[in-house]
């Protein structure tokens, strides 16, 4: 099942080409604001309703949109909500700003890595900048292969270290600057802004233990 | 010594009251267009000049302006590069920002989390988000006292693990969640938009292993 869950906060309409490829739709509070905007209807609306507009409240009882609605008083954030209904196993694109406020980008950062560890084949998006997440964990390394890349030309690809104090055992093949079993400190500029070879249109990534966020987005 | 850092990255002009009460001034590349357009001229420029705009180039050449330059094909951002020139018991305002590429905001926070553990006394700012570092070590507890907030009900504080796996023996004071010798999992969206209790003109956040981001911001 591959189910395409979209979010508040800044995301451009790149992103409505993605959101409409789903195959099932579940927004978190004001993320229906986005979907009506790209003439979408979600398929579960999920959330406190706190930041959804007065067109987003008309909308759910106008097409009688199935709802799982929670008191503002939460210690969960509506996208974790709406992520905890994605059953491990199934396939998840997180549509959400990668460019609004700072807290809410970076939990939604944490809860990629959070879900991809309990089993959800997990990406995140906001149509211009793709994050994946790749987890090593004791003796069962991580890795992510992205094949088929059309504008390797145009592709800044980032290695970060996320929600550890380190990656170990870093390898990366199709990139400019290759990694070989390298260690990654959290708290480092390395491994930023790399980008694929030239002419690859093949990237992989592995970690042997440790958590990573690829990063990959339109050089400029 | 109290610097002010200011990146590339789209910030919000209501840094430059920040960047122009600074006693000294540094940029990173194309920060130096932000210093421009606010109309102020930095003490140390920093950068390999692949961002900075034709208009910073000739800035630079007419006044003068003392420079570091490095090659582009380098192991450390720009960002990093400054920060390795503030030394420690130094106090550092890294004006950068907070909403541009992913991978660079990431990178910028985790500059905060390294230059902090190295003794310089840094937070960042965009002008709208400020987000302060507190570490801790092995029985050497952190905080951070914010005191005389001047609009309290209009903000928003979020307490994120960064950096790490998680932050044990977390403690806020003013806060309307107070947290108590808490863990925080970095991987969790707990501890999320939380704000100051009615009334409160100071907030403390402490804790005793591993390292957090305060990030302080306007509710919305």
């Amino acid at each position: 099942m591959c189910i395409a869950v979209v979010t508040g906060g800044p995301i451009p309409d790149a992103a409505a080409v993605i959101a409409s490829g789903a195959e099932t739709l579940y927004c978190a509070d004001s993320g229906l604001d986005h979907l009506i905007s790209w003439g979408l209807k979600p398929d579960l609306f999920v959330g406190d309703m706190d930041s959804v507009s007065d067109e987003g409240r008309a909308f759910l009882e106008r097409y009688d949109i199935p709802r799982k609605l929670y008191s503002s008083d939460k210690d969960m954030t509506d996208t974790d909500l709406v992520l905890s209904l994605c059953p491990p196993g199934s396939e998840v694109i997180l549509i959400c700003s990668l460019t609004g406020r700072i807290d809410h980008v970076v939990t939604n950062l944490d809860l990629l890595i959070r879900y991809k560890e309990a089993g959800v084949e997990i990406t995140a998006t906001d149509g211009v900048t793709d994050v994946i997440p790749v987890i090593g964990g004791n003796g069962d390394p991580g890795s992510v292969r992205l094949s088929g890349i059309e504008h390797p030309e145009e592709l800044a690809v980032s290695i970060l270290p996320f929600a550890c104090d380190m990656a170990e055992g870093v390898t990366t093949k199709g990139l400019h600057y290759e990694l070989d079993n390298a260690t990654l400190l959290a708290a480092s500029s390395y491994s930023v802004s790399n980008y694929p070879e030239d002419g690859i249109d093949l990237i992989e990534v592995g970690v042997l233990r440790g958590r990573l966020l690829v990063t990959l987005t339109k050089r400029v």
